[in-house]
């Protein structure tokens, strides 16, 4: 039987290999639904060869931009209320919520309140709501399915083993496209340096998350709420090959690792296929070829937005919101050119400090956080 | 409860190091039997140690001697039908198979059929007996729990995955004391330097066939049964740091591997303890530190007897018994100097040479080969 699947966030990076990898399979595939922002003439594609029944896009005019070239038999919906239509008011079983940003929160809650597995690729989901998300995923008895490679490889190798064997969670971290510069070096980096990231293509947001290492960060935030670890238990250490992308330590001191060829299809294809695997379109990993594996500790020093990813995970409450949402803001004015790239750091740290702590936020009290937190980062 | 356990082979380095796991959590374990061959001293401590309600050794006087020793309250049998006894007539549930050599076949296949599950050890059991050993622990439903760290690697990357998923085993060999010498380094080296395992502290037969490949060859073969593998599907590969104990690649081309330091007792212990783990003696991974991971392809030409491994292996019925018994008795005379390191590998050959092979041979048959094989391998 097809698997029936509803991609949000469909033209985006994630979004397009998620469709790659139905593409390589279409007998196994039904695709129910697509939500796109702005790039009509990717989703206009992706409705011919896929036929969701129903397609979101960001406002009106774009849905009814849609409606005309994609003929009917197809429902369009738009906006904030469409995403959610999208994520939950279909046959879809399983979510693929690829969106980036706050904007994901709203409709994986009602996914997931729907009762739909979730292939979780949407930060803000975890990092902002990881109380509420897990709460309600418990009471709904829906699995939430890592598509991050990080939480793909941990949630693998936690195949078959109990949760109170784990002893510290592992995560692997390339160090990004200015991994062999010191601080000093990062003064008047240009954009075009920042994207060039040395063993992942991605979006430019995440290419730039890497660099300042708050990608880890929102990964460690969310690995505390997925797998349910302190953060006394999650390390980052640095592996510039991303091959080994990431490990668990149990407490007899085996470890167990997941490696792969630098492909998110591989982890994406997990989510959709688990527990069950199948042949992907990625390359298998040449262990011999490749030679050597490196491995370094992590330095917080050089990489302070990861230690203020600790520091707001520890805190909690509507502090990583803070952080993640600062962090946002501060990344989109350094693509605009607007900022240098070692102002990031100082911007998120400038939001949290000004930030008034919320406990266990309701979803309102995370928007409200997320919205002051932007407006702090973007002052220029 | 505690674990009732037997250990076969208890004063080997095996044997010392499962009771070494043992005397670490001395509440969870009732050691039921142990069988040594004539390390007196040494069994009498555990016996005080462990206190064993059944012992065995390997002749009637030696028996004796214990049985004096040891006092009442303890039976103590000796030889072939004794092993057999400690392996098959107590209450053990686990019995640990780490007696070396052919000796080791029928206790194992007697506890088999006694339906107690097996810590597997001894290489000759599924190297020589596979068929008869598999086939017997599926009717009795009996577990076979690898204790190798090859093995234990790949059962554990094996944690809730398919059998149908797997695409091929990738065990690594850490090239033994002279994996940075040429052939032709080769000729003439000493006992001592064969001895001389850069990683592991082991037994002194294990660590000349580490570095005649032999070790890796049985590994390979035993790997064949214990995860119903065709050959073209296992893959060795040369790892200088025996940081990554094997991995398994699946047909998406995720590759799960399993880690540590090079201590036994990690394996050993997931062998008593699956499918759970605890706390181990052992010291944890600190791979920031190791630093650098390598990886090179497996030179079939510089290592003959793994190429002799695969060809047995593949050719089936008695021809593995051969290439083992062969190399048993061929490391026998290296190690009392009375070959060159050079000749093992042609004594090996020499024995494969003049054997008819025997499909799917009884036990009695694969004994004879095993006899046969010694007999050819040894001559002067």
């Amino acid at each position: 039987m097809k698997k029936r699947i509803a991609v949000l966030g469909s033209t985006g990076s994630i979004g397009t290999q998620t469709l790659d990898v139905v593409a390589h399979d279409p007998d196994s595939y039904q695709v129910e639904a697509l939500a796109a922002g702005s790039n009509l003439a990717l989703l206009l594609k992706q409705i011919q060869m896929f036929s969701p029944k129903l397609v979101c896009v960001s406002n009106r005019q774009l849905a009814d931009e849609v409606e005309a070239a994609a003929g009917p038999g197809i429902k369009v919906v738009y906006g904030d209320d469409g995403l959610v239509e999208a994520a939950a008011a279909t046959e879809a079983e399983l979510v693929v919520t690829a969106v980036v940003g706050s904007v994901g929160l709203k409709p994986t809650l009602a996914a997931i309140d729907a009762g739909k597995s979730i292939g979780l690729a949407n930060k803000e989901t975890l990092v902002s709501a990881g109380h509420l998300v897990c709460e309600l995923a418990r009471k709904r008895g829906v699995s939430l399915l890592p598509v991050d490679s990080e939480h793909s490889a941990i949630f693998q190798c936690l195949n078959g083993e109990s949760p109170k064997d784990i002893h510290k969670l592992i995560i692997t971290a390339s160090g990004g496209s200015f991994r062999d510069r010191t601080r000093s070096e990062l003064v008047g980096v240009t954009v075009e340096e920042a994207l060039r990231h040395p063993n992942w293509s991605m979006g430019a947001k995440i290419t730039i998350d890497s660099a300042t290492m708050v990608n880890k960060g929102l990964e460690v935030i969310e690995a505390h709420w997925l797998f349910n670890m302190d953060y006394d238990h999650i390390e980052v250490i640095l592996h510039p090959e991303s091959v080994i992308h990431s490990m668990v330590e149990f407490r007899d001191h085996s470890v167990m690792a997941q490696l792969g060829t630098p492909d998110m299809r591989i982890p994406i294809q997990y989510a959709l296929t688990y527990p069950h695997r199948k042949p992907t379109p990625a390359e298998p990993l040449r262990l011999t070829e490749i030679g050597r594996l490196n491995f370094r500790t992590m330095d917080m020093e050089r990489y302070p937005c990861l230690a203020m990813a600790y520091e707001s995970g520890r805190a909690g409450g509507t502090a990583p919101t803070v952080y993640s949402a600062a962090n946002e803001a501060a990344v989109a004015l350094f693509l605009q050119g607007k900022i240098e790239f070692l102002e990031i750091e100082d911007r998120i740290a400038r939001a949290l400090d000004a930030h008034r702590n919320v406990a266990r936020p309701e979803l309102e009290e995370i928007l409200l956080a997320d919205r002051q937190a932007r407006e702090i980062a973007s002052r220029l």
